[in-house]
């Protein structure tokens, strides 16, 4: 999730001159630096145990392994929470201060079957990788991005602190779903039940890696939603065309297409290549930017460099020039996106079978911006299509979809993040939102919590091949060591002085 | 292949009270009538040899078998002769006249993986069938009906003439290929090189079975022509998108999607769901009916019945209704099309990888009519791109495709077709082509040899799951036994009368 940078600031709620020493957080570093061999084996072992939620491949075995890292770690309390659903595994631990965070964790990843590993995604070989930012020691597995790596970071951090101080700088609750990567189905439902425990968190993290391939360090204040649906054309829906089964393709010359139809109905919903979205109502509810927004974006636009961004997905071009940062900060900022993330009908194996398909599939997703209705986009799909004669086609959700959700750079968790930043030495770049989705709606709508969202660290390629995390740093970009380092002055920063 | 059918015959060249008895006709039938039990072992053992060319599943092998079965069925001479491809499997029988018929084959089939296979598809599983015709006993494999089980069924008539009489009623050179699948790459060259000895031969037959499942009887007097390619648009191409692997879909916001693109290109290729083509001169070539193919026509709108045709393929609605019998005969005689046959990009499996594909493929097929250039199909396709400004868009023909063709019905082996149809209770009904394509082009243009296709029987389902072959038929649909009485008959009207 880490993208590009600005160097826009607020004033640190505490100066840091102010801060006071603190042995106790020395005592901690040292437990870091000299673990850091078995750190590097707890964050290989979390990523080698697969756990596809959309292949239901390891889930069930992942989560017994969080538990037993989350107690390794020095939680009081850990439970595997059953849902309807893939489980939650909830952890306890109480710290120093009487504040609490809430670490919000997933331990399930993305499918990793694809082509294109350069070594087995799930090996967590650890290889040496030549960045913007220099040289680094890099872990490949799928995971080890998004949010495996992280997961096992956090818990590094809460183990050191546990084994040199007795507890860690503030109390924790752990909640690591299973389902993240299938939309979060029962977390909603689960919150609600466990409201009480959970409601004496202060505010909400969700940990990852933000800094950009050349060091620069990012922290987003929010994260956009996202909703899932399949359109399906079929014959026997639309009463033209094969009904049950493909048919020899000499047909075609007196027998109807649903894949034709379908490529009709997809081209009313968009045009320029899809950047336009043509359906009614779509970009209505998409708010204008805030006074806030704008600031930040206007100092953004200084100093990003698209750059750097796309050499990290090995993208050659943006949808603008890369002189209009402005322009390309706010795509990412406010883009409602609706992208096909895959198409399918018919013989799509080598060869020539000459078949009139009789249906064919598409996968949507749709980025919610503020201040859309997560709800109410598929319902705008649907009328598009009864509108433009394609009533036949039908609309399946997929997962449950997670709603936008924006906190204030002014939020004291957010603040004591920042802080935690500067003490590492880097400028934290803020951006209103991420273009991905995480569900803090959850915990922000249900429960109220403020939150914060990345930290130090490196990785990237979620959801694409050859994912990995940095582990050996560099002047930088931070290493496994200085990641947790980071996460526990972080909770030393949350729990003293929010 | 089978569909449809008219009641339009020409006279018969030698009226059907003026034919000899022939008591050997009498000896090969009395030969079938004994033999059925292993002459269905026969058709069952190359059933199941699998044989797809397009997976490179059994070629070898079903080459072989098939060469064991020429030789079985009596043939002198029989050679595997090797190709750049799969190999072709010829043979030699002397017969009793000096009249030599061209058998032409195919041993390899469409791949079987797909679901939807009631049966297993290898099984040769013999079942009960409900037709319109009334109750049969089908044999259901890959191939059976295209064309495994008419290659078996042939070599069985050829077998019995053998075992009984001694000799076939002419002479026969038998050419089975491996690679019609895969649009018959090699026989071309093939045929040029083995012109001499092919050039013995005085006409050219393909068998199959062409009853409807009412019984009906069709004759094709040519088959459409055929050119299969793949379309790729792909960021790495275009040049914009993700180059070399699918990314998060959250950068759709600032990143273009090629799959969008591909659905903007192939929008502009149709409209009307596919069935109006928008290509610049695809439909320039496209020859006016002749008066020849307008009698038939007109003779076949008066019994055509849309229902049985549909019903076979489980389809509901034809492109034009039911009533506009005449419109329908047309769409089907001289439809030129472009048919999708297979579209995939993006994750196409369960749940909901969100990401935004690096490329999208799809496959397209063109049914070519007189007077249409086969060579100028796909160069239209590419001008088209390139005018609306897709020149990034890549076309990779898929096989070297088949010119289409077309013989009189006066042809001298059309009319001994027609009279072996007749000598078995049939008004052959007569269709100026075929919707499909089989390479006569090669036997018709290289050695100017007039064809025909198609004979007794009815199965169906080919390039589908379920595709059948009837073994034990009724009063209207030929079973295994007459089917095979049929042939010899055609043998000898050929031999004897032509």
């Amino acid at each position: 999730m880490s993208r590009a940078a600005n160097t826009f600031t607020t004033e640190p709620h505490l100066p840091r001159e102010n801060m006071p020493s603190d042995s106790s957080l020395e005592s901690i570093y040292d437990r870091i630096d000299k673990d850091k061999g078995r750190h590097i084996a707890n964050v290989t072992r979390l990523l080698k145990q697969p756990s596809s939620s959309q292949q239901d491949i390891g889930i069930k075995e992942c989560a017994e392994l969080v538990a037993k890292m989350f107690e390794a770690a020095g939680c009081e309390k850990v439970e595997i929470v059953k849902t309807k659903g893939n489980p939650i595994v909830y952890g306890e631990c109480r710290g120093e201060s009487d504040k609490t965070l809430m670490g919000y964790f997933m331990y399930d990843t993305m499918p990793f079957n694809e082509p294109g590993w350069k070594h087995p995604a799930m090996g967590a070989k650890l290889v040496d990788m030549k960045l913007p930012a220099g040289k680094v020691k890099a872990i490949v597995n799928r995971g080890s991005d998004n949010t495996k790596g992280p997961l096992a970071a956090f818990l590094n951090s809460v183990e050191a602190s546990n084994k040199s101080v007795g507890r860690p700088p503030c109390n924790l609750i752990l909640v690591a779903e299973g389902e993240e990567e299938l939309g979060s189905p029962n977390l909603p439902s689960y919150v609600q039940k466990d409201k009480k425990r959970l409601s004496r968190a202060d505010a909400c993290y969700f940990p990852y890696f933000a800094q950009d391939s050349d060091g620069a360090m990012n922290l987003y204040l929010g994260v956009k939603g996202v909703v899932y649906f399949e359109l399906e054309c079929s014959g026997k829906n639309w009463g033209r065309g094969p009904q049950e089964f493909a048919i020899h393709s000499a047909n075609k010359a007196w027998v109807d297409s649903p894949v034709w139809r379908m490529i009709d109905a997809l081209s009313t919903m968009t045009s320029d290549n899809g950047n336009k979205i043509l359906i009614d109502g779509f970009y209505d509810d998409v708010a204008p930017p805030s006074e806030e927004d704008k600031e930040v974006i206007a100092a953004s636009a200084k100093t990003f460099d698209p750059k750097a961004t796309k050499d990290a997905m090995k993208v050659k071009r943006f949808m603008a020039p890369d002189e209009e940062k402005a322009e390309l900060l706010n795509l990412y900022t406010y883009g409602t996106t609706l992208n096909i993330d895959g198409i399918w009908g018919g013989w799509i194996e080598k060869g020539s079978k000459t078949i009139l398909p009789h249906k064919v599939t598409c996968k949507i997703d749709i980025r919610v911006v503020p201040n859309q209705k997560m709800d109410k986009m598929m319902p705008l799909v649907r009328k598009h299509l009864d509108k433009m004669g394609y009533n036949d086609i039908t609309m399946r959700e997929i997962d449950t979809g997670y709603d936008w959700c924006r906190t204030s750079v002014k939020a004291p968790v957010v603040q004591a993040f920042i802080r935690s930043f500067k003490a590492f030495g880097g400028e934290p770049t803020i951006w209103p939102t991420s273009g991905g989705s995480v569900p803090f709606f959850v915990f922000n709508r249900i429960l109220k919590l403020p939150f914060t969202l990345g930290g130090m660290g490196h990785s990237d390629l979620a959801h694409s091949p050859n994912e990995y995390m940095v582990v050996e740093g560099n002047a930088k970009i931070a290493g496994l060591v200085e990641i947790e380092k980071f996460m526990v002055h972080f909770m030393n920063e949350f729990g003293q002085f929010v």
